[in-house]
């Protein structure tokens, strides 16, 4: 039954995915696309204001000023620093709760599954150390300590861990990063009612807020998970709804913060874990993958074959994840939880637990995690599992679509499994590049929205016409969840390429679109970003390779993109944030920016003309190269 | 000549401000409210959510959800929390920075003012120590330290410094607060896209800002401010724009950080400075208060009788002040500066300097604040002071209306000035309310918007009618400036009130409503409520004292509110928060809260009816206390 009776609002490009939903008696965010349909255009132009009781005022020609006299320029730049900021935040919430789960594990002398990351982070950080638990104090430490620094301290490991000539970039334009917190803290002070006004500081703000969230949110959380996790190793999996089997106690994990549930993870296969379930009529216990934390499970699936089924889809796959009845439990430690999950829960019974109550769910219980009660929260867990395994199994409609997905995805791309596959070194993509058997790269990232032409679609669609085009496309995000579930990572896919990409793809025996697992990963591109301008002596933005998160959903992606601009990154968007009513804002962003930090925003809301775009940037910079 | 064409919008409740501004030929704050008089209805009751590129989504009865399933409860605490937290970071970055200049002061062995505060502060954090250059450091120490602590670690002055009972309360509901700007941080990432959902959750979340908001932005500011820039002394002194001497250089300050502009202060009465002015043709410098920093030095004007002027008025008299051509330079160094004075600076050629980037306006110079440069900044201003006074002084109209304000204004009013007038003990102010000659207490403090009836109209009306039924009125913030510009803080404004209080008034010398300047002595009112419940032997709640923020404006108001709620205290507000469209969080704020912390929003829009709901109260807790 089709909720909203208009379906052609609830598009995806996942058409079983579309076709069960479309199949749901229970309504959905698919479904609530159409219920609200009609935007507030003062809301999407970013002139709206609400930080006063004079409020809520909204420019119009008629009325270019607020009350107190802010003009659109100031309205949207402070909505949209208040954005990025929050999206900061949001990142960096994460690595100090990824730092301290490091922390915890030197202290009480635990498992460190990543030696090669530990190694490589120490150098980085210039720690000369030879006991490995130590060791991970002290990169711990560093990373809290820059956190928490004032704002007039400059954090250390950002001149460690960027490229240099982008940190001579960012201290040209003064937009190093003091302590990442307080940055965050006082850009919400700046956007609150009658303080800043100026939208240029303002802008640049949301650069030193990108380079915070990127250089920490992003690749350190990485990399201090890759010590405590395992470091990914690139393999073939599973994914969609049929990695659900329902032969297993099914507990579903969402969020970002994988060290979270890493004891979780790790005593599920226990044997006297494994009896208990037995004993309540299951094989064992499952973790099904869903939004970002699943994708950094099959990231690293090389080391937890046997606890993780695979990853079973994006933010907007959970509701009908949920619906299919497979799931007994749902374990979720941050976002991208949608509130829409929640009736169905409740009407699957599909008990809830949060981990963190910053992402605490109305209908949800809230255990506070702990490192130190890790065990207990675990054997909790546990047991509301198969509490719940046995109350609703028989009594729950179970359907999970057997259809639903891939057997062959090739996932475990990081930075180092890339580079180990090609050899050790970046020279064969170079060479591939130069001789332009591969025309560029484009980092296909972000979120998965409903809006851009429906769930996954506008990044479907791009990505394989630029793999059409011989650009190579990576991917971190829950746009890896929509373009794995449609098989654009499976090595077939090689046949939607362009020539000379395909041809590259068939003897390497890899998709045209890499996978490098959770949004957390754009840092890995980052990275990737880094060695080969390295490698070729070059500025960042100087190589072929262009950024889209056509779909960006959330503030992160906001935080994500800043770090995307502060690189010298072109980004493109197919959603515009909510800045277009100030022509300064939009104009800094879509053309002055080029000549600072050498980024901008390319907004275009057509697939093919974005395409274009995209392509007409990669020549551009190939041509300035000397390459043809 | 009138900007809107319609009046009847521009009231004050000061008419001689009315006039000026009706009279000017340049736009204000206050023509602003016809042309944004048409509000949108989903921005008012809170159910707009602008979090996500699916978005900007609103509630209706048709569409209950947004395209993610948070409902009106969840979005509406969302929004909501956002502003307290917001509100609360301003507070934070306000005492953050006055203990760094406390620290400094103690670093360089600089000059301690209130040696009283110092000892009395000493005492409350259980530091023993002789040198009072070291205390400085130790007391300054404490602070930074409990404001950097993460959020899993309490802070440890809320102990010292709060009342027991209301601890004990705090502990019962989970509300301790960690360290206070990390728990602004994580309410900011609460609020993020697909985060928390939970309003109850996020609703206690907001009295737990506003402990560290009232204790530490509030209270303990002042006392800080007043160990560094002298303690208040009650005396009588001048209001309103005929503090504008024009013979003078007249240096405009506004904002909150009084600490940022001391060293200024005290130089501009130099010999040195007074003849760089005389040579330019002025007799010296002069400081014309406006808004709160305005208030603080009004409430210190004791110990800086010959260079500060007055004060000129609030947050929506600034315009006007500028616009009598009387101002030649103006300092800010937070808010409330509307950005509506910029256009009528650079029309009055006003020069605007910001020592603050969090506040930086469009059209000002920034001037980074640091006590190590603070006479290389303040020999800045000085010579920009001159400069700008040189350029202006001729080539612009300059008519300062000698009739508005008054002489008489009691001010100096201060936890400690008030007990000193009262004899060093409570006892007197504790018998007239027993004895029913005082009614009970109101705090009337906060913002002055412009939309509750008109500017500072709400405020000034349930002001007369309070002090009518004999319930005396103490104010705190930009009220003050309202309240003090209407004469309701000279002496006189005794015949307003009921015959019992007018009786007290008249008998010591004394106004029936009481200044204690800038909003941040909200925070010594919180001390005014300990010291009586203490010397009674009650809590705070049993107290025959309301609050009202009748023209709540700013964000910082409702975290100050979220204080109020936390002490248990009833809240009046005039205009409600953008609440209104969520049943549960209204009823939580309005009447639930009351069997939580004993406080409760009280939402009223008519005067009388509001002075008849705070009177109510307050006849029933003196009923509950025995009291006639």
């Amino acid at each position: 039954m089709s909720m909203c009776g208009n379906c052609t609002t609830c598009q995806s490009a996942d058409k079983v995915l579309e076709g069960f939903i479309d199949s749901m008696d229970m309504e959905t965010s698919h479904h609530r696309v159409e219920s609200q349909k009609v935007k507030c255009g003062f809301g999407q132009q970013g002139v709206c204001c609400r930080l006063c009781a004079n409020g809520p005022c909204r420019i119009t020609p008629k009325s270019p000023r607020g009350i107190c006299g802010a003009n659109a320029d100031t309205i949207v730049a402070r909505n949209f620093l208040r954005a990025v900021a929050s999206g900061s935040a949001c990142y960096l919430h994460i690595v100090e709760n990824t730092a301290r789960n490091l922390k915890a594990i030197g202290e009480t002398k635990g498992t460190i599954k990543g030696f090669n990351a530990l190694n490589k982070v120490a150098q980085i950080f210039g720690i000369e150390e030879a006991d490995n638990h130590k060791k991970a104090i002290m990169i711990a430490d560093k990373v809290l300590s820059d956190l928490y620094k004032p704002r007039f301290e400059k954090m250390e490991i950002v001149e460690k861990l960027a490229y240099k000539p982008r940190v001579e970039n960012w201290k040209k334009l003064n937009i190093m990063p003091g302590g990442a917190k307080s940055e965050v803290f006082d850009a919400i002070v700046k956007t609150s009612t009658n303080l800043n006004s100026d939208p240029v500081d303002m802008l640049l703000n949301c650069l030193n807020l990108g380079i915070s969230t990127g250089l920490y949110g992003l690749t350190l959380t990485n990399l201090l998970n890759d010590i405590m996790l395992g470091e990914p190793a690139i393999r073939a999996a599973k994914v969609g709804f049929k990695v659900v089997d329902t032969d297993y106690i099914n507990i579903m994990i969402t969020g970002h913060q994988h060290s979270t549930i890493s004891h979780l993870q790790d005593i599920l296969t226990d044997e006297k874990v494994v009896e208990k379930a037995k004993k309540a009529g299951a094989k064992g216990f499952r973790l099904v993958g869903c939004t970002c934390v699943g994708q950094d499970l099959q990231l690293r699936g090389e080391h937890y074959q046997e606890v993780f089924s695979g990853h079973a889809g994006n933010n907007f796959t959970s509701e009908a994840l949920i619906a299919t009845g497979g799931v007994d439990l749902i374990v979720s430690e941050f976002n991208c939880t949608l509130p829409g999950i929640e009736p169905i829960a409740d009407e699957f019974k599909v008990k809830m637990i949060c981990l963190d109550d910053v992402a605490k769910k109305a209908n949800a219980e809230y255990v506070a995690y702990s490192f130190e009660k890790r065990e207990e929260i675990s054997n909790y867990v546990i047991d509301e599992a198969i509490k719940s395994y046995g109350e609703r199994r028989g009594n729950v409609k179970i359907n999970v679509p057997q259809d639903h997905g891939y057997n062959d995805v090739i996932t475990g791309v990081s930075e180092e499994s890339l580079k180990a596959f090609l050899g050790g070194t970046w020279k064969p993509l170079v060479d591939l590049i130069a001789a332009g058997k591969i025309k560029g790269v484009a980092g296909v990232v972000g979120c998965s929205n409903l809006t851009a032409m429906g769930h996954d679609v506008f990044t479907v669609e791009l990505t394989k016409e630029l793999i059409k085009r011989d650009i190579i496309v990576l991917s971190a995000g829950c746009s890896s969840g929509g373009l794995e579930n449609v098989g654009l990572m499976s090595p077939a896919a090689a046949d939607l390429a362009g020539e000379n990409l395909k041809e590259v793809c068939k003897s390497l025996g890899i998709p045209p679109v890499l996978n490098f697992g959770p949004c957390l990963a754009i840092g890995r591109l980052e990275l990737v970003a880094t060695e080969l301008a390295e490698y070729l002596g070059i500025d960042i933005p100087q190589l072929p390779l262009v950024l889209s998160a056509p779909q960006w959903l959330e503030e992160q992606a906001l935080a994500d993109g800043a770090f995307g601009l502060a690189l010298g990154l072109p980004l493109h968007l197919a959603i515009p944030p909510f800045v277009t009513g100030s022509k300064v804002v939009t104009k800094v962003l879509t053309e002055d920016l080029e000549t600072l930090t050498g980024g901008k925003l390319v907004l275009e809301d057509d697939v093919v003309k974005a395409a274009d775009k995209l392509e007409e940037i990669v020549l551009n910079k190939r041509q300035k190269l000397g390459l043809k």
